[in-house]
């Protein structure tokens, strides 16, 4: 959350073309007749290569009462099948130089091995036999129970700026799987077994619910011949179920929480507004959020850190956050985080003080051309990392967008107006679909 | 939620004896081979008979995205079967005299007959014939969808008070269906189906699930062998899910709403305590919450309405309410509102006043007694009431109590003690577990 300062601030603005291209060129996309969607990204720099598999699978699919099932899978899937001893596949990508592992959120459950180049076939075989060929015991649950409780309890028991946040969600959400941690509730994980991990598997892990994305030093051609081989000798799940959540019902309560725990070390203020995601070929309104939160809280120059840090000296710290990439609606964030001696109160009193300003101030045309120029700036760099390119394709993808969607969102970042900027905070930034949160130290005042 | 005070003020406190008997012997209970309850209460008084059948599904049961649909189905059932006309079941008790209607919940669902006491077994084969023979068809779905939104309209949607309260809800529960309205909310209504509907009336309404309670001029005997004749006939439902629903997660922030509505003629503040159920067999603590909130705001004698309506002269109205009447943890909470000219703030500061003196000052035992003693006269005058005991027994037992824990109930409240009370509202009447909601105008300032 905290990071992303340190990567804008080391941006150098200079003069640069209008849209970063030639990327997209290398980009081929193709469906197995099993429905698997493929994207093949070339690139020849290094003999490497790096696959992923995405299954449209999260946290937010999970059955209710069974939270953390999709992750305690993640896990799982690094058992053994009838042909691959446990352990096996990391094994073989660590005896080949590579790397690999897995991750899971929301909206998907994604996992990926990078390797030399001419290793790509065996690692499409050893991943193409996890997708149908799992083999776990009861054992193994135990086992392996354990360590995703022990991982929850390192990230999230332990952190009370995660606890805030699970509590934050908790109280945006009223009825969307968004209100429910991805690695689940304690409780919940600790009822886990090997049936709802079956199930989750026997549902989802299909060929026609996943995304293979291939980059790297890599011709699309063989990738396709290959894919068929593994891939596409799997058969669809014809009872793969329609991709349909809980919404929410209209918000209309501004909330607010006091999370308080003797290990917070520096208390801070977070506020979310529940917010619009990217849809397939509508993407104009999150682009419009996104500028809108770079504007705000994106970096040294950004309207709150001009005003609460350097002006105003309230602050050590302001952010702005949006990521429209997720199925369903999403959050719009803030984080101020006082200088000593400045309350909570005054911090949160700040930051409204400087919304409404900045609502009728309109957009500083100046500063949102600078901030496109260092989006172009950043896509430039973006090259230089394929992998990081295959991500974004893997990751738009599982939530229903298309190529065509990832290969327009520049472009559409680029022609965002200033009207339809505002347009976007006047829709988003409303008391009703807020929640705002204090974390404090147990004992300290609230006033 | 306003009206209890009108029933407890026009109660004369008077010498009764320790507990009112007499009613538990007239309770009969028994089990049918298919799992049915049956459950029989004597009243000779006058020649009628009540029948009520309690399903032990309710909203809380509902799969996630079709909320509504056990209360859409309670309409649903009154469309006709194979025998039966749409709405001949209620044309025949009004023709008969009688009264029918039906009602939902979190936690059941329960459909009742008032008649003469002779048209038992005409009630009977009537509403055995719907628990497995109901037809509907698409035209009623669309119907009936129609009404119930409308139902929704007129309760909620032009009740600002219904729509605080959805919120409040939302907000107290982040992982239990309690935090859905019963209801259901308006834009997954508007999708309920014909599927969703034979679903859920395929999975929950059978025997096994289901709780008979017969009151009124009628003999066990004779009640046993129509039950047996009618309901016994049905085939219990073999995969009927075990009723294990998500539980909470720890709460552990303090959590504050504002709901702004033009429509509000008097503002005021509730808030919500998340708190434990009446267990089978384990009834104590909910004993103690229960006489905590009629001593904190059970009428004009108590606690919050002495300081804060006739000491300080703060507020027009107080309350504290607690029904522990449900499968999961349910909720303890307080109304405030405030005289003209107070602000919510100034309500809210006083509330949180007087409940801190309370817990230092602890239970006034004189009125504790004062309390029990009204409790004993109106278990008294409530055995005038024989419908309003079979309402007792039936959402008890739709709830996993036993006819024993009803019988008990009475004399455990008799035997609470302050201390137990103390125990019971330091446990609950925590910061961490609760919601604190302005109900306000639009355009009123929170400060």
């Amino acid at each position: 959350m905290f990071s992303r300062i340190a990567l804008i601030a080391g941006l150098v603005v200079m003069a640069l073309p209008a849209v970063a291209t030639g990327i997209d060129d290398a980009v081929t996309d193709f469906t197995l007749d099993n429905g698997m969607q493929v994207v093949v990204i070339e690139d020849h720099r290094a003999p490497v290569v790096q696959q992923m598999v995405w299954y449209k699978a999260g946290s937010a699919d999970e059955p209710r009462g069974a939270s953390g099932i999709a992750h305690f899978l993640e896990h799982l899937m690094f058992k053994g099948t009838d042909t691959m001893a446990p352990g096996e596949l990391s094994a073989t990508v660590a005896a080949n130089g590579g790397q690999d592992n897995a991750f899971t959120t929301y909206d998907y459950t994604a996992y990926y091995q990078r390797v030399a180049a001419d290793r790509l076939e065996l690692m499409m075989k050893m991943e193409a036999d996890r997708m149908v060929n799992l083999r776990l015991t009861e054992k193994d649950i135990e086992t392996e129970r354990n360590v995703v409780l022990e991982e929850r309890n390192q990230r999230t028991e332990n952190n009370p700026r995660a606890l805030f946040r699970e509590q934050m969600n908790a109280v945006q959400y009223y009825n969307h799987r968004y209100g429910v941690p991805v690695i689940g509730w304690k409780h919940e994980v600790e009822a886990l077994d090997l049936d709802d991990a079956l199930s989750f598997y026997r549902t989802y892990y299909a060929p026609n619910d996943a995304i293979l994305v291939v980059s790297g030093d890599v011709d699309p051609q063989e990738v396709r011949a290959l894919a068929e081989k593994y891939y596409g000798a799997i058969p669809a799940n014809p009872d793969l179920p329609e991709r349909v959540r809980a919404q929410e019902p209209p918000q209309r309560a501004a909330r607010r929480l006091v999370f308080r725990d003797p290990r917070v070390a520096q208390p801070y203020v977070s506020r979310s507004y529940l917010a619009p995601e990217r849809d397939p070929g509508a993407q104009e309104k999150a682009a419009a959020l996104y500028l809108l939160s770079e504007l705000l809280g994106g970096g040294s120059t950004s309207y709150l850190t001009d005003r609460l840090q350097f002006r105003d000296k309230l602050a050590v710290y302001t952010g702005a956050f949006y990521s429209g990439t997720s199925l369903d609606d999403t959050t719009f964030d803030f984080v101020i985080v006082p200088r000593e001696g400045v309350s909570l109160q005054e911090a949160e009193a700040a930051l409204d003080k400087a919304l409404a300003d900045f609502m009728r101030e309109g957009v500083d045309q100046e500063m949102l051309d600078r901030i496109k120029l260092q989006l172009r700036a950043a896509r430039i760099y973006a090259l230089d990392n394929v992998d990081g390119i295959a991500s974004r394709y893997g990751r738009a993808l599982s939530i229903g967008l298309t190529v065509e969607d990832v290969k327009a969102w520049p472009e559409i970042l680029q022609s965002v107006t200033a009207e339809q900027i505002m347009a976007a905070a006047r829709e988003v930034l409303r008391p009703e679909v807020s929640v705002t949160g204090w974390l404090m130290r147990d004992g300290e005042m609230t006033q």
